[in-house]
């Protein structure tokens, strides 16, 4: 595809006609050779924002993503699942959800991805684990799979490299939000990596990429339907994340969290639910019976621990190393300056503050002792900061408390 | 205006926000300065596409066009006019009008573009009258102005540099038809001329760069909305681009025709309604009593010849040069090939095919001798080829005649 044949493709697109699968693979392949520049693909871009893409055309562009780099390939009848999250504030889901399944006979391997603004990234949640090693050759990584039931890698260049180049042009020119270019991002990577079920988990709420229920329900139900024309099953949930999903918010303190989580069995509700519905959703796409008994038997009993801890072994770290970890001192206390009840938590603002510390310091963070709708007295703790860096007010102003508790929300607002 | 504001900027613009004066001032600076790159900008243009652009927009967007480069300007109390055309093929308005115009006493300076597409452009035409110079310094042009009357030069970098790179940029990514774009690339550009008054010729039709009549109703009034944002008197008409304007389309070819017209103040309906119509809208913007009467005055007795035989000697052609112009010889001829009216005439073939014709040949080109309506013999000959090159049937493919008489277009559809 050469610079006019770009210019027609963008036109069509600008006039809100739909463009066939070769053609979708002729402008992503033409953007990867260098025949269609940036400028061209931002306005393209930009027109797929105005008009969308249909199915036909989100499965095109996500085929054509998949294309672009090697894809990782299981031994045939080897059942494997993945999962992936939209991204969040505290979202220890994958932390926890992975061993979990996989203590239930059922593989997951999962790739990952880092931090991304407000909201943090599993592997460098893992790599604040002393000796874990993300970054797994390909095989290496299939072969724990098979091996030990479970891994967690960081995505690599080599699948879908299309995506990186273009989220990275989309993100600079105010395109992103176009749910089949957000989908086909999504979709391509699990593809690739080669798994035959996914479990999406949808964030929706103000510290999500998603706001709109609607929106993140349309999200929801294209992922599955991509992934259903490329053969493979899947779920979807849309779970809220108008306040963290977990207690702790950083790196290394999410990885202590979940620690905690699997190894006692226990957390509060919206924390082991936000983990129980991907896990379950996994397990039933597996075909596992009695999904909900079965994780919540594997979490009881210490099976998920355990997995999680030969996974950390088979990645580089040791039981010690991860029973030895602890959040970084604590430098200070957000208060609650008046009695009522927590109206909101602002998680995109302790998010985002969060990550600046963790930088220095991957066990320092923040540590949120209330939910929404609590009721709570003047000077109890709200969050307790761990690592220096941040004035206590600063994140008090993150807590709003008011005399009436708030409509309460569900955790899960849609399963497809 | 670093990258993360032009983000927002696009932003706002994707979600039909309206950007205020400095924004749009401080889009085209940052990109002039090579803060935000062509990828950024061609997003941003496709937004534009989608969203358009209110009064208030097109008018800010034209005010930084014109600061993107120099200005002209005339002496207080000297009224100058301009005229600009949207382009078609054999548009020979500005050769007969601008010196009609300066004839009846009034000021004009005109500064013109080359051939785009199809379409013919001033410059090209008038270089190839030997000796003509287009590429005048702007003190020597405003000067003529003043002393000939009259003065058609090209356009040069110094004045809107913007849209030289900006159009170059659009018209790769598919982002020419936005309607405020369109008229802040032009009016910008008269603005920068320096005249007080501007008539706009928007060509509507198959061979035209806007083919819905509404559409170009909609620009014309953009185009005289924004003029009097800025102080100057402005007209627009919408006139028929379906089929040629004149009887010859090429580059030489159209000078010797606007020689002739101005030479002999006669020419068919068509190509004098088009010149008379740019021109009295001109003599109006200037105030002079009983414009249509005067022009047709100038015309018949060889005042508009005398001007436009000063304004070519003034730019280093002589009398001599213009009377010996010749057409290329004739090297074939389209004929008709059974009885009937002539229903079609493909303006845009035609100028494509001359276009190819004349780069080798100035004076090459094609001479139509029937209009749309007309009735025909077998073996009449519908139009002359002149330069060799093309095949007569070839061209014989852009008529197309038919049992019955097509509907009547007027010349000009509406008047502003």
């Amino acid at each position: 595809m050469d610079e006019q044949t770009m210019r027609r493709a963008i036109e069509r697109k600008r006039d809100g006609e739909r463009l066939d699968t070769r053609a979708w693979h002729d402008v992503l392949e033409a953007y990867m050779a260098g025949d269609v520049d940036d400028s061209q693909m931002a306005a393209f871009a930009m027109a797929c924002v105005w008009r969308g893409l249909d199915l036909d055309e989100a499965t095109a562009l996500t085929g054509a993503m998949v294309d672009s780099g090697a894809t990782l390939e299981y031994p045939n009848g080897t059942l494997v699942v993945d999962k992936h999250s939209s991204g969040g504030v505290s979202d220890i889901v994958s932390l926890v959800a992975v061993p979990l399944v996989a203590a239930c006979g059922v593989n997951v391997a999962k790739l990952s991805g880092r931090a991304l603004g407000h909201t943090g990234g599993t592997i460098d949640k893992l790599e604040a684990l002393p000796g874990f090693q993300t970054a797994l050759p390909m095989h290496r990584f299939v072969e724990q799979v098979q091996h030990v039931g479970c891994a967690i890698a960081a995505q690599t260049e080599a699948i879908v490299p299309a995506d990186k180049r273009l989220y990275h042009l989309r993100d600079r020119t105010g395109t992103v939000p176009a749910i089949g270019l957000i989908a086909s991002s999504i979709v391509s990577k699990k593809v690739a990596g080669g798994a035959g079920a996914f479990a999406f988990d949808v964030k929706c709420g103000a510290a999500a990429f998603m706001q709109d229920p609607q929106q993140a329900q349309e999200l929801a139900q294209t992922l599955v339907d991509i992934a259903g024309r490329f053969g493979r099953r899947a779920r979807a949930i849309v779970s809220d994340m108008n306040e963290p999903l977990g207690r702790s918010i950083g790196s290394g303190i999410e990885l202590i969290e979940a620690r905690d989580v699997l190894r006692s069995g226990q957390a509060d509700d919206r924390t082991i639910e936000g983990c129980l519905a991907i896990a379950v959703a996994m397990l039933e796409l597996a075909g596992i019976p009695d999904a909900r008994a079965r994780a919540q038997a594997v979490l009881r009993d210490g099976g998920a621990y355990r997995k999680f801890v030969a996974m950390s072994e088979a990645q580089g770290s040791t039981i010690e190393a991860l029973e030895n970890m602890r959040a970084a001192t604590v430098t200070g206390e957000a208060l609650a300056h008046g009695d009522g009840f927590v109206t909101k938590i602002d998680a995109k603002m302790l998010g985002n503050v969060a990550r600046r510390q963790w930088v220095g310091d991957s066990t320092a963070g923040l540590y949120v002792h209330v939910r929404t709708g609590e009721r709570v007295l003047a000077g109890d703790v709200l969050c307790t900061l761990h690592g220096t860096g941040v004035r206590s007010d600063e994140i008090e102003s993150a807590f709003a408390i008011g005399a009436e508790p708030p409509p309460m929300r569900p955790l899960v607002y849609a399963t497809i």
